[in-house]
């Protein structure tokens, strides 16, 4: 098995009301690597999602109160504050640093909010490829999220259309032919992370193909699949 | 920027004394892929480590208290415990289920404990890479640990050696010109995570190569750089 993924250039600034899947389909069709084949999948970049579904709202840049204030209205729950840093569960049930709102990449004096329906977006986004090309592909909607207990930020799904979010292991033989522990793979967040190499985050590439990805794992899914229960999480 | 990963077929059940770099580097000479190259990065499976390194323990597999024990002998802090689940921080700062202590891929009756020390574990492949071939790579051990608010596992950096485990991009302009805020990317589970998509749970392929990598990312580097101190910790 051998996976490879390339960073998609000659994707333009998304504006409000770009209908992004035709031109996510338009730049990868022109791409060096070539155009796109029946299951790859697309990785894209939560900030031109927002983007073009118009998920932006104007803040003031002078005062970081507005921020925050918007921080809290994403909310549904405080999991932990201190100081400038505030990790919220969000309507999504995605518990991440500011509800996920996000300045970097945007104008000034505007923010971007989460998309509404992540799955949806990338719904639309595979279908779009579907009716334009005629192929499958998977898609992902990905974010850059921090973690518990570990430094760095890394690249996870808040959004999936055709291919698993997580993939069941459990009740597989394992190579010694010893029944598995546990073995729910995220593979969504593990491609998420794998294009998040190849888009690096000040390139302003916000698209990504993986090609070679498993055949099984191209499947109806949903983003739920990796949000763990309030009442099933340890720490919040 | 294209990067590209495989599994390396033919790397034999491993046993305590192996020299693993020269097995590994022996395995992927012979693979389909072609041999290593300069600047390529290898990713090893906690498990051979552990293996090679005699990091086994006999348990009694009839009694589960027996495996426990060693999980709290392995802890330096347990953070919850719910049911049969206990989440512990371990002496190199891990927070992860169980200690790390693994059943599977092991022969019953047998516990295989992380690495003393995967950063050391990681060099030595390194450098015998090195001294056998001419070439520096860079090298993550990786292990597969869950998450706080996320459902799945990934799998993530335990030790490297001659790849950063973060890249800070702070002070980066992004693409509009404007300075990032956080950006402080976990480019080694970034890795052990695209690795993982490859090498499969059930499939027992240990190695890993992932090609294509930034150069700028190679360099003397720590998982320390991964671990976030606990008084730095909202969530243990």
């Amino acid at each position: 098995m051998r996976l490879t993924t390339w960073g998609v250039t000659g994707v333009p600034e998304i504006k409000p009301g770009d209908q992004l899947g035709e031109i996510i389909v338009a730049a990868c069709q022109g791409e060096p690597n070539g155009p796109l084949r029946d299951r790859d999948v697309l990785v894209v970049t939560q900030k031109i999602v927002s983007k073009a579904e118009g998920q932006l709202v104007a803040i003031d840049p002078t005062n970081p109160l507005s921020h925050k204030k918007l921080v809290e209205e994403e909310a549904v729950r405080i999991v932990r504050r201190r100081g400038d840093l505030i990790i919220t569960e969000t309507k999504h049930g995605f518990v991440c640093a500011n509800s996920g709102v996000d300045l970097s990449n945007v104008e000034r004096g505007q923010a971007a909010l989460l998309p509404k329906d992540s799955d949806r977006s990338a719904r639309r986004i595979r279908d779009i490829v579907r009716a334009q090309l005629g192929i499958e592909v998977g898609v992902i909607v990905s974010d850059t999220f921090g973690r518990a207990w570990r430094k760095g930020l890394t690249d996870v799904a808040i959004g999936v259309a055709g291919i698993a979010a997580v993939v069941d292991l459990r009740g597989t033989a394992d190579a010694l032919g010893r029944m598995m522990q546990v073995t729910e793979v995220a593979v969504a967040d593990e491609l998420a992370s794998a294009a998040e190499l190849v888009m690096g985050k000040s390139s302003g590439i916000p698209v990504a193909v993986v090609r070679g990805v498993d055949a099984s794992w191209f499947r109806e899914a949903s983003v739920r699949e990796l949000v763990r229960p309030p009442q099933e999480d340890l720490f919040r």
